[in-house]
């Protein structure tokens, strides 16, 4: 049996039970009982129990996705061209094997539209057999999760013939937070044209079952957002500022994208520092830096001390309450290089006033306080970097801190001192998949355990999750999609997964033959170490 | 000036001059004189004065190549979609300015067939003016060399109007082994299907100046040469014996797409190590190895002391010298691991017979011997990785040592040694590209300098050049292109390009834009940094 389970793998395919990331509780039915499935017959349904039916979008369309991706993306036997795939081998070539005709989905509440959030429940049943196989959530997000599995159990035999086995499965996220970043400021990432890569990323989070694309938007480099409130801030900051920006209608179309495949999109407008490419759109945002008694013609962080920059925040946030629909609002706060603000007369007597003395950390906390001041009035909730934690900024009870620093000591006493203070903690120090490596470095991101830190039951319980991230200085769409998968799948199951599920010999078997389940579906990822999967990619 | 540089590097466009690799001799007409190209309209042509002529395959081809890359792969202003470039904006816009028509082309000796060599003279001069630009050449591979430059003389200004700048260059190669590895066993490169990367590598190559495809076809995990003596090897030891082989057609393809663009293709048939994937389809070819006094079932190296294994090379380098036509084989002799030997009576019994003792490295060079008794005995001369020169094996004196250990002391010391013994050196210790890091690690490379050693003047005539290797553990079809380019060409430049060409700071504006004309050129060539380019990667 486990030679038969290495000659599969080495196929490309792997028996029922191989799902990535790992389910909660997978039991195959102690018959080894199994049914054929015809790719182009099969159906998927609701359920008469069904709180939700036809005419619910988000089940309706995921129906045809799954459904296309069966035809198309099945797994081809040795030596097939994509002609072969058309002609869908494998049908009726076995008669005398009972066949899975169908899928019904049954939703216990009647909810169809709206977003995801942070309360959404994603558990649901799986059971699979011949005839029908039920698929039961509390919520349609649940229900999503649930395709993906069912998706990734069917495999098919040498000869080229679909089967799925009979299966039961009990699974929900270990973590409400799995979130990944993007940042679409050190290089643009296209949302249409030839390559979609943000849209197309979204698929591949939902494969992976992430709930969050955390869009890094706009930074130093460039300032990409076409803002309707300041226009001009794409004009002048965007590299390019027709073919290098994101309209409303782009950004639109990445979060309906993303909803329809349970994925929340939060967006980061990063103040008061890393603003470089804001300020030739937005006169007098930022603080005029000095060399001795002069303005040297250099800017540096958002200038605090001024009120135009507070209204000017108001306008701007107001927009991206708007225009982003998810609760919470990414506010950045992180690395901000106080040398230009202590350069600055003006800002030197506004500490002197303030009584802030020589600590900018204290100017840091005067501005950070009424721009999360702004936000609350747009009845919004926010994310912030490790620093405004750091610094003593006074958030709001239920403020996220986002944890990322390595080299300020163990993250784990960080998240402890996060937790501890009664803040939640969203943990990336350890999952930055920019930073690459020689060698399987997934391997180091799915060995983290992020409730390994000195606290209580109840800190442990403030750790919602956490973000893989993939900042932008090395990575455009030339090398993203190669860069983050499969390697933030190791990050995906380690915030999905159960604690116990920590194998790497098996998860690289997984792993592996997941890696060849998203070469079928188009996507571009690299390998984990020497061998092959068949097809092995072919372009999209 | 500097500021126009900047604005027009921003845009993805520098003026003329910015060639990589740099030429060695430079001169900007100091009037800065410059003409109008009509890409539509530009003619390539052969001089009165040329040696060669129309039917001359290697050069009407190339005339071909580089007026389409003109048409489709023009620097294009900002904003401006595929329809725009297809409607060739630019054309007649500035009718007052002169218009350069066409390069003529000028070669001495008549050859217009055979392929590349070691000896092949790869110089060029070019003078670019108005009505008429020359270019002159020994070779029709040093006009090709020359139309590649040509071709990235021409930028074009915001207008979209495309200009050649006057300008003349005297150019040749510093070293005359200029290679790129690659690894076809542990992960397969297509050559056909949608994604032809083994082909598609060679027009990278061929923009970067390289000269040598070393193409390291078989290893330990898989066979995918389709051998017509031994057509078992493949059947048994390719990954998959259909999709995944390089049949005869496959090589012959590649060998010729590779010398029209003037690189030699040098195959490597790595024994007596690395040679796992070829057991199953030559019975007996490998050592069984022995756990006590009875076979394990493992197999070893070669089996060095069967004459057997003579016959079986005798007839596969038979083959593979007739199908591969450069005159080196690379024959490997690399990392031998002595376990089984020494785990086996007979082979053991051997060593006692020839006096060998308990060295092992004297059967590896008993082995070794005898293969390039073959190997010469067919006419062709032989590379070897740097152990066969460790291990005393007596090899011809123009045998070429293949430097590539990194943690056996300084690989300049290896150089050293290897040049004092009257052998040519090859070097590619440092210059890995499959060890990945993370930042501009194409800085590490390009700050080499190969004749850097202590040695006598002949020592450093005896440095032919370089390789940069790709090898494959962690590098398949999905991640291979961005991996590569432009970091690989960070080695070309120090290749080709006067040794005094060392700034870094120049070298990254003038890669940056390369890779720009890279992406221009459809090539999924990955960023160096923060940036970007107009148009973007879009796929092929």
């Amino acid at each position: 049996m486990a030679g038969l389970g290495l000659a599969l793998l080495l196929l490309g395919l792997v028996p029922a039970g191989a799902v990535w990331p790992q389910p909660q509780l997978v039991r195959e039915s102690p018959g080894g009982g199994r049914c054929r499935l015809s790719p182009g017959r099969f159906r998927f349904g609701y359920a008469r129990s069904s709180a939700v039916g036809p005419g619910c979008a988000v089940l309706d369309q995921a129906f045809r996705r799954y459904q296309r991706l069966l035809r198309d993306a099945g797994p081809r036997g040795p030596g097939e061209g994509p002609e072969a795939a058309a002609a869908l081998p494998g049908e009726d070539t076995r008669p005398w094997e009972p066949l899975c005709a169908e899928l019904l989905v049954s939703v216990a509440t009647p909810h169809c539209d709206g977003f995801p959030d942070m309360d959404s429940v994603e558990s649901y049943k799986l059971s699979t057999s011949e005839d029908l196989s039920l698929l039961s959530s509390e919520s349609i997000w649940g229900a999503l999760r649930g395709l993906e599995t069912f998706s990734q159990l069917i495999w098919r035999d040498e000869d080229g013939t679909f089967y799925l086995n009979k299966t039961d499965i009990v699974d929900f996220p270990r973590f409400a937070h799995r979130g990944l970043l993007l940042d679409t400021s050190r290089h643009y990432l296209p949302v249409r044209a030839i390559l979609e890569t943000l849209v197309c990323a979204q698929d591949v989070m939902a494969y992976n079952k992430f709930n969050v694309f955390h869009w890094h938007i706009v930074d130093d480099p460039s300032f990409p957002y076409e803002s309707a409130a300041f226009p001009e801030l794409s004009r002048k900051g965007a590299y390019n500022p027709v073919t290098h920006v994101y309209t409303l209608n782009d950004v639109k179309l990445v979060i309906e994208y993303a909803r329809l495949r349970g994925i929340r999109v939060i967006s980061e407008f990063d103040t008061p520092g890393h603003t470089h490419s804001w300020g030739p759109g937005a006169p007098g945002l930022l603080t005029p830096c000095y060399a001795g008694s002069i303005p040297s013609g250099v800017h540096g962080p958002v200038n605090p001390i001024l009120n135009t920059t507070y209204q000017f925040m108001t306008e701007l946030f107001r927009e991206v309450s708007t225009v982003f629909p998810d609760f919470y609002l990414h506010l950045g706060g992180d690395e901000v290089d106080f040398t230009c603000w202590r350069s600055n007369p003006e800002i030197q007597a506004f500490m002197q006033r303030m009584g802030f003395g020589q600590d900018y950390a204290k100017l840091e906390s005067f501005y950070i306080q009424r721009l999360l001041d702004i936000i609350s009035s747009y009845g919004k909730g926010y994310v912030v970097w490790q620093e405004v934690f750091d610094n003593g900024v006074k958030v709001k009870p239920d403020t996220i801190i986002h944890v990322w620093r390595e080299n300020a000591g163990p993250y784990q006493q960080e998240v402890a001192r996060v937790t501890k203070a009664g803040y939640r903690a969203l943990l990336s120090a350890p999952w930055y998949l920019n930073r690459i490596s020689y060698g399987q470095d997934w391997q180091t991101a799915y060995q983290v355990e992020p409730l390994e830190f000195e606290g209580s039951p109840e800190q442990k319980e403030l750790v919602i999750g956490g973000e893989a991230c993939m900042w932008g200085e090395y990575v455009d769409v030339t090398n993203l999609t190669p860069r983050l998968w499969p390697r933030a799948g190791a990050i995906a199951e380690r915030l999905w997964s159960n604690k116990t599920v920590r194998d790497l010999q098996d998860a690289y078997r997984r792993l592996a033959n997941f890696r060849c389940t998203l070469l079928r579906r188009g996507i571009q990822a690299q390998p984990l170490f020497t061998g092959y999967c068949d097809p092995e990619y072919s372009g999209f």
